[in-house]
């Protein structure tokens, strides 16, 4: 499965560019086989920010009710605004394994630490993979000797290692013209299942060589993250495991003020690459064909998110997306569903800027273009409801044969 | 693909047993081809309750916001504690059809009344099919007078021609001694895909020679449908057009008195066919190789609800039910999910009695034995979040290749 070309839902502003140079200066990372996964591939992936002087960072989490163990070791033990490293591993979640895979994430932190010099509270921990099943970390102290002596400027084997079903490697790097100064952001995402409109929804570690201060960092990342991967669903589940890290080393010397044009640019530029690896996830939704945005229009902010959510997530809906149906009929029975009791509501519906329903009632329109315009990689579906001032959009993968293989023998 | 055999989770009261004698006496039922379904299969349905005394009848609807024009005609224009007859369609649902759909039902209505001697307010009108497209009355009062003069005691025709995507025929008789005397309960239902614990969630009519007050019918009917089409999910979608009726034409003469023995005995047996039905709803799932259970417990009403809805429809825990894979980690996301910021939760789960969880922790447990107990046709898992008081069933269907194959290409 090939990488997808550029979406047209993720522009670019003018004062960004794709950077040719990788990793954000001041950064190094590595990814090595602990022998977490029963492939052999590469699965200890390692980040770390050599900057002496000061650095900031934030970071978001799931909000499941089951966090994994990494997750918890991070809300309670870590230094979140002045993280210097991240350890992850896939192959094993350590989620649901208790006090001992809390005991464990804590030896990997520590031996992490030890390994770079750091103290354990700079050391952030993820993983991905399995959930319920004990983590070994025999294997990953064992690995890290060599994850520290790979350590590079080239974030290529970082991102390949915390692969799990994942399709291809998600990373991008971009040189971003500030009035201040030129900066770089480079991140690495994984996510393909499990993936739904919720805090995070995925791992993704984000680098920049700007300076800032934390409260800099963490507004960034949040408004970022909100209009970004908070709008993915692939199949409307929540993960144990989610995590986004921002962290800034300050390599390029350029300082990011609050509220000063810098700031405000920079943050043009990371919502560029949130969202462009926002719809590279989507696009390797476990099995996705084509993907497709929903932008609901209507007067109640609440109906309109509601619909919104409900649209993208509904398998009826995925699976005529999957096939190429132009069946508006399904987004009706979503709308219907996301708003009980409303009826009869006069919804207007457009696919593809063909509009097919007005006021609750069918228009004629021409099927055999319409389904033409539902062919392609990318659909468009548009939802108004009565009113006016609020819009909510989603970007969604179709339900697919493979998404069902991949996830009825994910363990046997 | 053939009727599954009895459910373990469908017991029949001792003084109900299946009735050889189809519909209940006082009832004539008939099913014809009128030109809806593109295969020219049976797609008209009509039943008649020829009784000449006072009748009782007792309706539910879906809950959802787009409400197909029979479902608005049934509630604005019918007398639904009165009801004589029902004419039904498969093929086209009538909604998002604006007002040329209210007037096509209402058509359909008057054709119905007229061909059987009644008034319109009392023939409850019914569609099922694609969404979205304008119904064509001219073949439906064409086909009435053979509707008419097909109908007959036998209930079969009837059920199939109510069909959509349905792989079997869904209907059941059983006969019930009340302590006043023997009468029988017939059903017929539809239903396979867009099934959600909502307020009905199909096509089903259910008849009885009881005679009762229509504040009992309402009542009988009220509960027993919480009891069971409130209590399963194929794919957590809502039609547009769900209907359940009960109509009782009092032709055994046995009365059935609020608040006696008779009362308690024959919501029993409603219990036990609805039951029934709606089991086979869940086992004809769009593409269903097996169906679970969950029963959650609890000590916030809630929160069991909620985490029982989320597991039964989590597209992850469906999948792994599909390939009879005992990853239990899909259960453990689906509460974490269902309870977002209550970590760390202290849950518990079994799986066909297996414990594999404790306090939120895995146990160690024989893998290859609970691989074996869920590649049956029937698993049962169970949670327990923290506390007690509270309990929460649903039944549910697997995900399969074939519910992507039927929905990618509805309509194409």
């Amino acid at each position: 499965m090939n990488v997808p070309g550029p979406s047209r839902w993720a522009a670019t502003p003018a004062h960004v560019s794709d950077s040719p140079g990788g990793l954000a200066p001041g950064f190094r990372a590595s990814g090595v086989a602990c022998g977490l996964k029963p492939s052999g591939a590469t699965d200890l992936a390692l980040l770390h920010c050599d900057a002496t002087g000061p650095v900031a960072s934030a970071a978001r989490f799931t909000r499941s009710g089951v966090l994994a163990a990494p997750v918890l070791l991070c809300q309670e033990s870590c230094q979140l605004d002045g993280l210097r490293a991240v350890v992850a591993n896939a192959g094993n979640a350590n989620a649901a394994t208790g006090p001992a895979g809390l005991h464990a994430a804590a030896r990997t932190q520590q031996a992490a630490a030890e390994a770079l010099g750091l103290v354990p509270a700079q050391v952030a921990v993820a993983s991905t993979g399995v959930i319920g099943v004990p983590l070994d970390t025999e294997c990953i102290t064992g690995a890290l000797p060599a994850a520290v002596a790979a350590l590079s400027g080239d974030d290529e084997p970082f991102a390949q290692a915390i692969r799990t079903t994942d399709a291809w490697v998600k990373r991008a790097a971009l040189d971003v013209e500030l009035p201040s100064g030129r900066v770089r952001l480079s991140a690495q995402a994984k996510g393909a299942g499990m993936i739904s409109p919720g805090f995070a929804t995925l791992l993704c570690f984000v680098q920049t060589d700007a300076a800032m201060s934390a409260e800099t960092a963490e507004l960034l990342l949040g408004v970022c993250v909100k209009r970004t991967f908070e709008r993915i669903s692939v199949d409307g589940q929540l993960s144990t495991n989610d995590t986004v890290l921002l962290m800034a080393g300050g390599a390029s010397g350029v300082h990011v003020a609050p509220e000063s044009e810098d700031e405000l640019r920079l943050g043009e530029a990371l919502d560029a690459l949130l969202r462009r690896l926002a719809l590279l996830v989507v696009a390797d939704g476990e099995g996705a064909r084509r993907i497709a945005r929903v932008v609901v229009s209507g007067g109640h902010e609440d109906a309109v998110q509601r619909t919104a959510r409900t649209v993208a997530n509904s398998p009826l809906v995925k699976s005529a997306l999957h096939g190429g149906d132009p069946n508006w009929g399904r987004i009706a029975q979503a709308v219907g569903k996301a708003l009980p009791g409303t009826a009869p509501l006069a919804f207007d519906v457009w696919i593809e800027d063909v509009k097919v329903c007005a006021a609750g009632t069918a228009l004629a329109h021409d099927q055999r273009a319409l389904a033409a315009a539902v062919s392609g990689p990318e659909v468009e579906y548009a939802v108004a409801l009565p009113g006016a001032g609020h819009e909510a959009e989603l970007f969604f993968s179709d339900l697919s044969h493979e998404y069902v293989t991949i996830n009825a023998e994910y363990t046997t």
